[in-house]
């Protein structure tokens, strides 16, 4: 069973204060269906322009990421560049092209629209809202969106709300969104503004789970080098939303908990290298490995 | 078995966005002592003024606190005033009064010599080196500390940590103290300094323990309302040591780990209300009870 994904697909520029590089394969759609993939199939809503490389259309096939969602248009492709401060935690935007991004509005494809699972990646909400107009009866929608759309689409991302099934944005959107200090008190917000459950992703700080009159802290993975956060909270997504599917049944909070935890392993291992590099290299194995980690790292009882 | 605590004891004004009040009962040692007796018995180290309310003492006499290593000088007992800003997370001090601390040098009585278990609370490190003079082969010291330390004495705190097995600072702090960004670097610098143990408290992002090559991440309790975070800090170090003397026997990773968040569900209760008032009433069921919400929303496979 696969996951729909439907977000951007870039070309990027990101400099640290280490290194700089241009061009490289980005957007929230890629980060996150190679997210999903190690865990599911995928079905790829997107845009890219006539310069898009071939050799990252490749990637995507050997991921078995299903490109048949995948619109070719004339023109270049979404370019976004960006650089990150001496922490690593603040980024400034130095530029946006959007390019062919600018009028997409896509049709889905017939065997698309009966996909049971749907990651409404960080795009505007208006556009996330036009995908899930053509989805028949999805049983489990989850999205995700950033400070800009708080900023210039508030409206379009509450009437995206009651929509979507998990809200996942980051602690600062949150209290941009909610008004509210508290993540607590602002997970609680948000939970009435329509999703059931969100998530609260805090950087090097973890992860916060709301729904269900339920509560689950994820904790980040203790990294002492990372090199490129671009794509970290895409890749959770991708990542969080695979693993769904691959489990089946229900979704609940149980399922969420360990859904939330694979994608902290799946974003941690995105930063550790620039763009998607990482995940060219992951294997199961790695994945299994992290995810034992994460065990060992925040349980108290019972550790072997 | 008795922890040795010793640190301040002071009287307290405290101004919140909602709140203010005057002459609360305060100082590291009054939260790190009432914290441990929760779970052990307290040798408690320290001076207070002949204006120190009775009320007081008899507070710590029903906690079981032992005494006979509480000075009683003439003038006034130490004061400390703070405010703390709209988020609850900055705070400034308004005004600071040594009074009888100002010449307070400890000479320990001779049955707290062979106390196993020593908290050195937050006070200067010199006076906290003083303290360990006095001890005769510790089996486990705890030091506590604080910005102003690092700031105005470094050197009495660099020349402290390599006699100490377990350093507890907040995330500021160990910035501060490393200049590194990364907590996890920070950590590794800090026990290259000497304690085999460090503790990064993170306010509402929970605590790390870094020691014997492992890593913990102990969450934070989801409060939704806050109404004086002073002393969290204190009681959590309290917590902690009263804890683990409870458990008698060897201290190493896996029991620093259930202290650590032993010493954050104390620190959990002691934010709901002013002062030292919600450890008045606190039971040991709430402890149990809460401890067992810890584990909930920390755990992600065979959660019941």
């Amino acid at each position: 069973m696969p996951v729909l994904v439907v977000g951007s697909i870039a070309l990027d520029t990101v400099k640290t204060p280490v290194e700089e590089h241009a061009d490289l394969l980005g957007g929230s759609a890629s980060y996150a269906s190679v997210g999903a993939s190690f865990f599911s199939a995928v079905n790829l809503v997107g845009v890219v322009g006539d310069d898009f490389p071939k050799a990252h259309i490749e990637f995507f096939s050997q991921r078995e990421i299903d490109l048949t969602g995948l619109q070719k248009a004339q023109g270049r492709t979404f370019r976004w560049s960006g650089e990150y401060l001496w922490d690593l935690n603040t980024r400034e935007t130095r530029s946006v092209e959007l390019n062919v991004f600018e009028h997409f509005t896509p049709t889905l494809p017939a065997d698309y629209r009966q996909t049971q699972v749907v990651l409404l990646a960080n795009i505007a909400p208006k556009l996330q809202g036009h995908v899930l107009d053509q989805m028949e009866r999805p049983r489990f929608v989850i999205a995700d969106t950033m400070d800009l759309w708080i900023n210039i689409a508030r409206e379009d991302l509450e009437a995206l709300l009651p929509r979507v099934d998990m809200l996942i944005l980051n602690d600062s959107e949150a209290r941009q969104l909610t008004q509210e200090t508290s993540l607590i008190k602002a997970g609680a917000r948000i939970r009435a503004m329509g999703p059931r459950y969100v998530a609260i992703k805090k950087g090097e700080h973890g992860c916060l789970l709301f729904g269900d009159g339920r509560f689950f802290s994820c904790p980040a993975y203790p990294l002492e080098d990372i090199h490129d956060p671009t794509g970290a909270g895409d890749t959770f997504a991708g990542g969080l939303a695979g693993y769904l599917v691959s489990q089946g049944g229900e979704v609940g909070f149980e399922q969420l908990r360990k859904a939330v935890v694979m994608g902290s392993v799946l974003a941690s291992f995105n930063v550790e290298a620039f763009s998607l590099e990482r995940l060219r290299t992951l294997s199961a194995a790695d994945i299994q490995a992290r995810y034992e980690m994460f065990r060992l790292m925040s349980q108290f009882e019972v550790v072997e």
